[in-house]
């Protein structure tokens, strides 16, 4: 629940070296289930585990990774979204350190995409089984 | 799933009067348990119902209604969610007919925010049982 941890999202852009619009937000925050007193928590790990891959690859990314703290997905986290403007916005679930490889490899389709909508079938597993929501642009930033 | 409909919105805003930049998503394919024949289907009728609703209201809104095909909450429909420049994004599920006062008295308050943060207590209930996830606003669209 979203009324216990602060509303503002912290943290810079954990890739410097991207300066493109489309963004992924991942919750440090998320338990995952575990004890609250685990340290780092689920959703840290996750954040931390993608920015030491995105680091590792050779080609810059088309997105920045930016901490949030809570996207309100608690029953199914780790939880992360990716936006950008004139795309449809996403929601993922049921997220861990395992799924660090797929979500760059999703990220990058979306990025790549004009309006966010990646073919069903060039998904990972882990957006077609976890995908929570998604959010249309709005008409005035929507690509025709 | 969203794999099953278009995949692009539809539908102009239903709230002509209203030019600003605040959305109202309401997904009008949701069936909500209903059989899929029944029709006009579940989504459809909260659409229409929060558009009659907005249309007796005295005050211009601050908000647009527009038409969205499947907000990938099928499990937890009715779905709408709520957008705008610079404000975290909401999803928000469990919605029926008769939430459609309370749905547009959330709405107008979020409106009247900067970054779409609503203190808990001013939420209504529907918002504060029924969110399913938010997005944080861009970088580039965070008002500070």
């Amino acid at each position: 629940m979203d009324q216990s941890v602060p509303d503002t999202p912290s943290g810079p852009a954990s890739s410097p070296s991207s300066d493109t619009a489309v963004t992924l937000h991942v919750c440090v925050t998320c338990l995952a289930g575990e004890d609250r007193e685990t340290m780092p928590r689920a959703g840290r790990r996750l954040h931390d585990g993608l920015v030491a891959a995105l680091r590792r690859q050779a080609d810059p990314p088309g997105f920045r990774i930016v901490e949030a703290e809570c996207l309100s997905n608690c029953d199914r986290g780790c939880s992360a979204a990716l936006s950008g403007p004139g795309r449809w916005s996403y929601v993922y679930g049921d997220l861990s350190e395992a799924s660090v490889d797929d979500l760059l490899a999703g990220a990058t389709r979306y990025a790549a995409t004009a309006d966010g909508l990646v073919p069903w079938r060039e998904r990972p597993l882990i957006f077609r089984k976890g995908v929570i929501a998604r959010i249309p642009p709005s008409i005035q930033e929507r690509v025709t």
